[in-house]
């Protein structure tokens, strides 16, 4: 049984070029290698999205809808084989600083049916944490059993596995700092909250109108949705923006950070 | 159900330069993978071995041996990072060549007890040979129930895969052209098996005296009592030198090759 679980959701665009196809953004994975090494949370479990490293080649080959052409299995491979190589340079850096990091390979330990979690194996990464091992996951494509295979998300990971290992926490580094009234890209003026509850969110959602679901989250609404079975098991969710120095770091200490809260009630 | 399922063995010694820390043979391994793009064999599943990536870091941090001290932790995560890092120029090499293959992390999916395969989640692996993707997979360092860690060889999870996947055959790719009565680098004019079954494999070890063992399979008694399992189920072993050019692709297209069957009677 692992205790006190923190787990960091690292978002593909903190630390990847968003716009420039497989191009890392090596400073930010630096400087969040480094905030990790300094905080020295443990047990930790990191996973980290796929940016301008597997979203292109799993939409280019359509690897979320699923196996309809022998020509996609090209595309599997080279879709996981780009998270590979994301991957590797997140690894990198956390070992450079002597961080004991071991990859944990999605698509080799879960199946999912229908996109959802239905498998997976847990027993390495438990006793991977229990030994004093940082676990590196990532959003990856898997087998499906309904469509053949599938695009995993890092946040449906870290969702799945906050509630299964009963995580005390999820922190989620994003490129905004937090959850505002209105997307602060279109309003800079929108409100900003620090905590906010499901049910509020909830509410705000149909007070603004399905159309402007979207907004309300600054375009982090599938990502709340995701996190939502967790939040209401209990596991409170912290959404900071990684791509601001030190925020990660003082998420990970616990410190006052600006950043969202978002609670179950 | 995956029939008639090939399991193609590299031995480290045949991708990476043996005496040159982290140094592949990057002519081996492209040739390779040329070998089984022209081959085309399917369903087909590949391990390779660590040669000089993986072993020397498992043996300076002693992780066969399983946890004593906190520092080791940093060794199993560099063991395992060498191993991915030789994984990787593979991977790169057969989809390069259009080929459909995916990593599958063994210590991702796989426990031992005491050094030998406890669980092993093959679901995602097994589906993958389903749809046609070519699984790759290596000797790794492992969460181990009894010793906390340990390393499993390449050599033990072609034999357990064997077995579990009911596999038609095994090819063995070495450095050495097969099985010798002594060792072919002592004595060149030592005799050579084209074919040997387990029982006279036996009885040659006894004849020779249990201090010619090692001799008896040019330095290969533990991957042929590891194959054992494999071979005494009915699964025949083919052991060929992967670094002759061509050896490999005849042995993958069931031509007449230099090479030593081993089956069980």
């Amino acid at each position: 049984m692992v205790r006190e679980l923190t787990i960091l959701k690292l978002g593909g665009s903190s630390i990847t070029k968003k716009d420039k196809l497989f191009t890392p953004n090596v400073n930010a994975i630096n400087r969040l290698a480094g905030e990790i090494k300094k905080a020295r949370v443990k047990p930790l479990l990191i996973i980290h999205g796929g940016g301008s490293f597997g979203h292109p080649v799993a939409k280019k080959y359509k690897i979320k809808e699923g196996y309809i052409a022998q020509t996609q299995l090209q595309g599997f491979s080279k879709t996981h084989y780009a998270m590979v190589k994301l991957n590797r340079l997140i690894l990198d850096s956390l070992i450079r600083r002597g961080i004991p990091a071991v990859t944990i390979q999605p698509s080799a330990c879960i199946v999912t049916k229908n996109g959802r979690i239905k498998y997976m194996e847990k027993r390495p990464l438990i006793n991977l944490l229990e030994i004093g091992v940082i676990p590196l996951l990532y959003g990856d494509a898997v087998i499906d059993l309904t469509k053949g295979f599938t695009i995993l998300s890092g946040d449906q990971l870290a969702s799945s596995l906050a509630v299964n290992l009963n995580a005390r926490r999820i922190i989620f580094g994003v490129d905004v700092d937090g959850l505002f009234a209105v997307d602060p890209k279109l309003d800079s003026t929108a409100k900003f909250f620090k905590q906010l509850s499901l049910n509020q969110l909830e509410k705000l959602k149909r007070s603004l109108g399905e159309s402007d679901v979207t907004d309300v989250t600054g375009g982090m609404r599938g990502k709340i949705l995701e996190l939502a079975p967790a939040i209401q098991r209990g596991v409170p969710a912290i959404i900071v923006n990684a791509a601001k120095p030190g925020r990660i770091y003082k998420a990970l200490k616990g410190k006052k950070v600006i950043g969202t809260i978002i609670t179950a009630r």
